[in-house]
């Protein structure tokens, strides 16, 4: 099996990435304790690396950070919802945890061609999105890549301790460009332990599951400056990849009718979710027969994983769906309004946090540059 | 033949340059409009691209640039002299022209491991040496690359016009760290040239003949940004490289018995002319009928190159050693006295220059500290 950060990842069995790249599954303890996560308690988050250390240094009271990043090619959709909605979770389980949100525009430059001035447009929309679905701005810090002199100077004293062919095994043969963006990936992840914010510290990173080279890579060259810089490994937690409208593994930002983006356009989305495949049967009667099959339903995701809180609702849907109580045009109308809803919602409260979106970026920007040791 | 920024260079020949790189050689008209330059009419200096383009701008009174740079590994050796005077001597030609001198600290790291913390400590005395030799302040930008986000994101931005195949035939199989080396020194020869100062303009590059694989990627870059960011291809001018006091064709850092550096004691360098390789015969009584051989004498460089501005001396040297009036020691001694009184006057006069060198590069990594678009 192949995990491509910057493509398209083939996943169809998440257990094998235990297996084949060292993940540990959520054990029940974790899940227990982390009950009130619903990607976790919904099987969405299915494995980590090293969580232990984290909530330990978040239930003790240390300083400990969450980071991720976003590559600004586009609004948000529901996979950065996830990850959003991960990293304000763990933002709130402790009292001294600082997040990083790094806007991956160098990234977005190497791998897509997208010039920094129009990713700093979109990346104020992507900060404001992750302030209204609830992060706490005071213990945050957001940047751009092209304006962190800290991270990209550690890419290129970590581009010491790694060799071709180290890139190769991990990546796969890429352009230059792109091992380069994994390097300043890693300058991202170890940047919450540089002196400049207080040094060493449990790290966790969640991500889609497409991400983990970029934390073996991380791993690697942090156990490496273990002794002259003090790193610890950072922790990861991985969550599935959203599935796309049309049935794919993953959606595609190529096509927009395959997601649902923060973005959208309420009615547009009703639309979207009303041409979505399903996992309903050729014809109404087989399916009142039959019943649906719910788990090859990108329809019934959204209110397994994005838009219901209420476990005795998505039971409910999921047993009438597959006693045939329920077709497909029920599920479409009912979840179409609920994200409708939920869009009008966040769009009307985000517009108010554009301000504060551009003021947060501009402070975290300003303090990446400066030097990292 | 193979030419290495990072190692040694095998030039036996330096005419195979010109058809095997395109390098073009220096025409009499150009050398006599540069014969107050030492370097050029004796012919240490010997091939360019582009020259002329930078040569009209600088005497139409046009903005301009000379960029060069130097890797903190160490001292300024008689290398490091060459390449100083040279820049010092084209920021002289023209009204309005700037020097950018890059301090590689990122490449020291990348290519032997010095850290950060240590290159700053050299950087100092390395810009102490350039302003003692001659340097214009008020019309300089000097910087440490670790200190240039400009620069950073220009490697980054850049890296996306390069593949693995292109470096590799450039370069040669090289880890990861040097390819990136090569593209942040890119940025620093087209810094000149962006937004940050003033926009494209004509560049010129003194170097050691070794450097030309970056000069050759840099002007394959700056050709394909001609459209989007209106760069001119930099021009270039070559020197010989500095012949090592052993007799092999390249001084090396690695053996301080093999070259003279700025830091030397005075009375230490009198004795490694002493022990220098010369272009003697076996015995003195051959020399006496046979003459020496100054063509592969390093002492005789020191004359011809290095340390004597008048040329009826020179000439005078040259034709007593071929006619055999003069033997070796008698050249290690006069040029011994030479070279120690420059030294002890050029390190007197450094040690007043060490406040400035430290401001000027506290000023410089100030500018550089912002993005290049």
């Amino acid at each position: 099996m192949k995990l491509d950060p910057w493509g398209v990842s083939d996943i169809k069995d998440y257990t094998r990435l235990y297996k084949e790249f060292g993940l540990s599954p959520l054990d029940e303890a974790l899940v227990t304790k982390m009950r009130d996560n619903r990607y976790v308690r919904r099987g969405m988050v299915f494995g980590h690396r090293d969580l232990q250390k984290f909530l330990e240094a978040a239930s003790s009271g240390e300083e400990a950070a969450v980071m991720s990043g976003i590559k600004p090619t586009g609004v948000f959709h529901l996979g950065s919802k996830v990850t959003a909605e991960q990293m304000i979770y763990f933002q709130r389980i402790g009292p001294k945890i600082t997040v990083f949100y790094s806007i991956a525009d160098l990234e977005a430059y190497a791998d897509n061609g997208i010039p920094l001035s129009e990713s700093s447009e979109t990346a104020i929309i992507n900060v404001a999105d992750i302030l209204t679905l609830g992060l706490d701005p005071g213990r945050a810090v957001v940047y751009k890549q092209s304006d962190a002199l800290a991270v990209q100077d550690m890419a290129f004293v970590f581009s010491r301790d790694v060799t071709l062919n180290m890139l190769r095994a991990i990546y796969g043969e890429r352009p230059p460009g792109l091992y380069l963006s994994a390097l300043v990936q890693v300058g991202d992840i170890l940047l919450p332990q540089t002196k400049l914010f207080g040094g060493p510290k449990p790290v966790l990173v969640p991500v889609g599951a497409d991400q983990d080279p970029h934390i073996r890579l991380t791993r690697d060259i942090a156990s490496k400056h273990r002794t002259d810089m003090g790193f610890l490994e950072p922790s990861s937690v991985y969550h599935k990849l959203v599935r796309s409208l049309k049935g794919d593994l993953k959606m595609s930002k190529r096509d927009p009718y395959s997601m649902i983006t923060l973005s959208d356009d309420p009615d547009e989305v009703k639309k979207k979710i009303a041409d979505a495949f399903t996992g309903g049967r050729p014809t109404i009667k087989e399916q009142r027969e039959l019943g649906g099959e719910p788990q090859k339903c990108p329809v019934y995701e959204l209110y397994l994983y994005h838009f219901v809180e209420d476990d005795d609702f998505v039971s409910r849907v999921y047993n009438e769906c597959i006693n045939g109580e329920r077709i497909c045009s029920d599920c479409k109308k009912e979840i179409a309004e609920m994200v409708a809803s939920f869009l009008k919602d966040h769009q009307h409260r985000r517009k108010g946090n554009m301000y504060k979106a551009e003021r947060m970026l501009e402070e975290g920007s300003e303090l990446v540059r400066r030097k990292p040791f």
